[in-house]
């Protein structure tokens, strides 16, 4: 019988620019006396990691739309307008709502934007695990999108480290022996969404450990490379 | 600390029409001495589901592209055309490939449909657990979907019965004292997506147990109702 635990890891300061987010998680995870082991996959929300790299711009707070020309010089290509949403594509291939900055659980005033390159955020981070903790993990920068044809939003993977984003399934036989077909699982997505489940969004839980994972997926990944869909295979952009 | 664990249920018999998946999944945790618990929900994936209903079909098992004519039946618009792939609208309001159908873990020579309402199939299968093993859980009814701009697929909900579909978060106050905006989380998609990660394809583990969610999460609702959505507020179709 397979088995998956999850645990949140509450607890951590309010992150500022600079912050060691490594460090926090180490900290964190030892007050709980619940350590990292090795093939643990830690899954840290972008607003977090956005503020350490100090990826927050000064807004009007008198106005609510004060981050919205912030959407638009973050935004390579808008897919859709309806009143204030913005639905566009973010510098790094991203389709999601408002650029994926937002006001929420930061300091009045100020706005988030993503990581510059959140693959390699997850890379400091694991890597910095490893040399302080001797943990070997993966590491998702998760955030929260929107779908096209679906309400509620959903955590996904914007970044990854020691973790493959995708799976891949084909070529492996179904129970009847058979070929799959197209069954390429997109792993980081299913764990970031997954933590999102004991994180809760006003509940200062910006970081959760995922242990049990499979551990052939262990291995380098990027989610810009492998998970970003090309333009040129693209049927709704 | 908040803390969720995901059970992969392995060892039922192949499905066949007319089965009955609660009593099948109450034998198959016994087995495993991990009998079912209040509060846990049931993910069971839209394969089994499908043939207990009998919703498979015979096609010809030497045309790989048999499957195609009942994919056009099934839809009710097809959004986009790629070479053998349709994008598609089904009755049920889903858009995803090929209106649902694949060939993957069948009897060669038959393809399987989605069941004709999920969210009635989760009640069934809720009521029996609840009348038959006396526990009040979820389930949820699984399946694999691509999304619009993210490469890979990932498990998504179809169905559901005794749980929220989406937990509405709008009006909470975020760390900062500041109401939230859009925090309407999908979490029944985000459990189905976690017990894909204990499933794996292949593997014959077509029920996954989730305990640990928030209470509060499992009341009424519906797929169909709360995560379908609705033409008009599409930006996409």
């Amino acid at each position: 019988m397979s088995r998956l635990e999850i645990f949140g890891i509450d607890g951590l300061p309010e992150v500022q620019e600079g912050d060691d987010i490594a460090q926090l998680i180490i900290d964190a995870t030892l007050a709980h006396k619940a350590p990292l082991a090795d093939g643990d996959v830690v899954v840290v929300t972008q607003k977090v990691v956005s503020k350490a790299e100090g990826q927050v711009v000064a807004v009007d707070p008198s106005d609510p739309l004060s981050h919205k020309p912030l959407v638009e010089r973050e935004s390579v290509r808008v897919l859709r307008r309806r009143g204030d949403l913005v639905i566009s594509e973010t510098r790094h291939g991203f389709v999601c709502a408002n650029a994926g900055i937002d006001l929420s659980n930061v300091a009045r005033g100020f706005a988030a934007l993503l990581p510059v390159d959140s693959d390699r955020s997850a890379r400091r981070i694991r890597d910095a695990l490893r040399g302080r903790a001797g943990v070997l993990v993966g590491v998702i920068v998760s955030d929260t999108f929107g779908r096209t044809w679906r309400r509620g939003v959903t955590d996904v993977a914007i970044g990854c480290a020691g973790i493959r984003p995708i799976v891949d399934l084909r070529g492996s036989t179904d129970s009847h022996g058979r070929e799959l077909q197209v069954t390429e699982v997109a792993v980081v997505d299913e764990i970031a969404a997954a933590a999102e489940l004991v994180m809760g969004k006003a509940d200062s839980v910006p970081v959760a450990v995922v242990r049990g994972v499979d551990g052939a997926w262990l291995s380098d990944g990027s989610v810009q490379s492998d998970i970003v869909r090309h333009p040129e295979e693209d049927l709704f952009r």
